[in-house]
């Protein structure tokens, strides 16, 4: 059994009503529009944690989706991720609900400070004692550039270069700044912090100037475990340094391996393993107790789906609903002045409105999906593992909490007694932190991660100790 | 009883070993070490709730100090106010461990973009259910500016100006991008918010450009109660403009009064009433059985307490301690090139080192102190109240969670037999928020309160309504 590769599974979350599954926050009994209440955050990790998963994970945006019909209306009666409620502030609330469960929070560097953002990650680790992610985003919306100054988006190159500079500033933040050992909180001598283990990191680059020292004292983690979702050649190259865990193609499985051996080769490139980042797909799992209950509730969630707010949440620059089905799909795209050959409509560009429409709404069930009993289920998880080579998934959630409870209720026991999931008695009293349990190694970054080099003050500009920075 | 002035009554906190009572995380059972665990906050919300505390009252600042001895090492060896943690993300844990508790977090409008700190106050308003305020502040620390990307501090005026055009976008936000009733959540119509009470903000001013809209839904309170802390003439004018509670002269009566007096005439030159912002003072309370004990316990702190600590949170620009106590002061100010006349030394120019020293470090307990059993705390705490004319307490501790719960057992019930503070029994089921409970009106901003000029979209320069903002 100890040699079957075990699934991590994290549920796919977001602070707000409507994440992913359009639609469905009007089912009976979904509790989704219970968002903005603490009791909410309480149950949910309760919850996930007596279920058997390894984290929750939120996504997050910075701004609304308002290109669909040229503004708000959809995205906003859809509730199409606004509102939407900062992700950081609800990780101590789950934090105290729980014990092992870990926590990953999606952050942008493209609109706010290193320095800040480098002491809140610090904070959640210690509040977490070492349970905390952050899947790093630059951030695609034109309204988020505007409620950050901009006039428009930074374009997508330049907005990783500034990621780049930013994880620099952040490792030599939490890496560099503190020496281990650095806090003796000495009563009989008075002394809580050793001067001559702290510094100032002085980053002067292109983009950041930051004096520093860190606030935060060291975490158990101090990095959080590094996530990222890619698939372009930037985001690659970004994510050959600096990330734990990829998520990546999910919609299939060509895409998916590509996109694994182009990240695993650019890990080794900057020196480190092929093992060093496990790879994660969005997953969509409809579980009953016989393949026909699960049908069944396909089919309810099929019924309550919201094509509006899929498009509003695509943001494509026409609107199919406004043709009729049989309508070339050509026709339209060349009034709305568009490229046939390149956009999410590529691929069916020579069908009808109709076809596109099919596409676009069941795309968003894709390759890592499956509907049926806990064999069922099982059975393909298992697929997904050893032939797609995946690690984990992000579990979709159509129901809230259903989707969580039908999986820890009917899927969670069968992949135990496959081995694919420690079992209750192994998580009970398991207090390693996020990178150990996801990473197998840790609890601090690797030494051949990028991040480490600035360990001991070593890499730093300055190296001055106590003295003020000029 | 009921026309008793009853005292606002909040604990003084930062997310922090060595706050203000520099040396004393020495104590013998002193738990500021555990600042950074999760369960440090909790404790510290039930025994506050318990004990009859109206708000737990976080400070905070966003740079080291590190200008007294040119360099970090005092403030490290002493944990003054380094290592910090993020006061934001604890209140959600202490949230979570209350029902009634208000919280104050201090945030700097100089260093982060105002779009995400309205989402993470409206997310807080939303977790506690409308128990939240924030002290704003300008920052200003010299090293806060270098973690921030600048050479060197903004001048104090200027913050202030980038303060109100901060709160103007913040106001655009909070009390005009959503309508009373725009959410909806009808699940048989399929409609969560309607967007004809959504809106834009663009706002295009001088330092920021926002266009929103606010990706929070109306929470209880909306815009969070808001504090203060100031004396200046441009804190003053920004205080009658914005304040609801101000933080004022704690160290002298007649400055007390007299910056109670012009803050009252800001109030009432920007249209507001006297009585729409209350005055708080920092005190310290040492409370024993019998005055003896006070007494006992009062030498047992003086003793603790860190001469270095003091100094090194005071930023003086020269070391006391480096010269024999009988020196004139003025030949150590000269020799360093400083005025006489202007700075903290100026009431004491004429005296030696010695006698300078001893006055900045009594000076850290101040007019609002008293020492003493039950009755001698009560009576003067009521002197406070009546003649000097505050309305509430941030209480300084001393010893953490000792200075709480000795005010807890020994001076709460002595203050409600007064009718000084509400009883038990009316405490118990008290589901106001926080501004209902210390501005006696609300939950949201008074009409009269500049903030509330947005209300409905009013004064917004754009009015359009789901449209795509240009």
């Amino acid at each position: 059994m100890t040699d079957r590769k075990q699934l991590i599974l994290n549920l796919f979350e977001m602070n707000c009503v409507s994440h992913i599954t359009h639609g469905l926050w009007r089912l009976p009994g979904n509790n989704r529009t219970r968002f903005n209440e603490i009791g909410y955050w309480q149950e949910l990790a309760e919850r996930a944690e007596d279920g058997g998963f390894d984290a929750i994970f939120l996504a997050d945006v910075v701004g609304a989706y308002d290109t669909y019909r040229d503004g708000l209306e959809t995205s906003l009666a859809e509730a199409v991720q606004i509102p939407s409620n900062d992700p950081l502030l609800v990780v101590p609330v789950m934090a105290a609900a729980s014990r092992r469960l870990g926590f990953g929070v999606t952050f942008s560097t493209t609109y706010e400070p290193p320095f800040s953002f480098a002491r809140r990650m610090g904070t959640l680790d210690h509040l977490t004692a070492g349970r905390v992610g952050w899947n790093i985003v630059t951030s695609y919306l034109p309204n988020a550039a505007r409620n950050f100054g901009l006039a428009d988006q930074i374009e997508h190159d330049q907005r990783y270069r500034i990621a780049d500079e930013y994880l620099d500033v952040l490792y030599k933040l939490w890496e560099g700044s503190w020496d281990d050992g650095a806090v003796v909180a000495d009563r009989e001598r008075g002394v809580y912090a050793r001067p001559e283990g702290v510094r100032y990191i002085d980053h002067r680059g292109e983009h950041f100037q930051v004096a520093g020292p860190h606030l935060v004292e060291p975490s158990r983690q101090r990095t959080p475990v590094l996530f990222q979702a890619t698939g372009s050649p930037a985001g690659t190259a970004f994510a050959g340094r600096h990330a734990e865990a990829v998520f990546t193609g999910g919609r299939d499985v060509a895409e998916f391996r590509r996109n694994k051996r182009n990240i695993q080769d650019a890990l080794v490139r900057n020196g480190r393993l092929p093992n060093d980042a496990k790879f994660l797909v969005q997953a969509g799992v409809v579980v009953g107790r016989t393949d026909e209950e699960a049908a069944e509730k396909l089919e309810l969630y099929r019924r309550y789906s919201s094509v509006e707010g899929i498009l509003a949440h695509s943001s494509l620059p026409f609107d199919p609903l406004a043709h009729a089905p049989e309508t070339p799909l050509s026709e339209v795209l060349t009034r709305a002045g568009l490229d046939p050959t390149s956009g999410p409509w590529a691929a069916g560009a020579d069908g009808t409105v109709g076809q596109f429409l099919d596409r676009i709404t069941a795309g968003r069930e894709g390759r890592f999906f499956v509907a049926g009993s806990p064999t069922t289920v099982a059975d393909e998880i298992e697929r997904w593992l050893d032939e797609d080579g995946i690690d984990g998934i992000n579990l979709r959630q159509y129901h809230t909490f259903g989707t969580l409870t039908d999986f820890a209720e009917l899927v969670v026991p069968e992949l135990r007694r496959r081995g694919r999931l420690p079992s209750a008695d192994e998580v009970r009293d398991d207090r390693r932190t996020l990178r150990e349990r996801l990473l197998g190694e840790g609890p601090r970054l690797p030494d051949r991660h990028p991040g480490a080099q600035y360990r001991g003050g070593r890499n730093l500009v300055s190296e001055t100790v106590g003295v003020a920075s000029a």
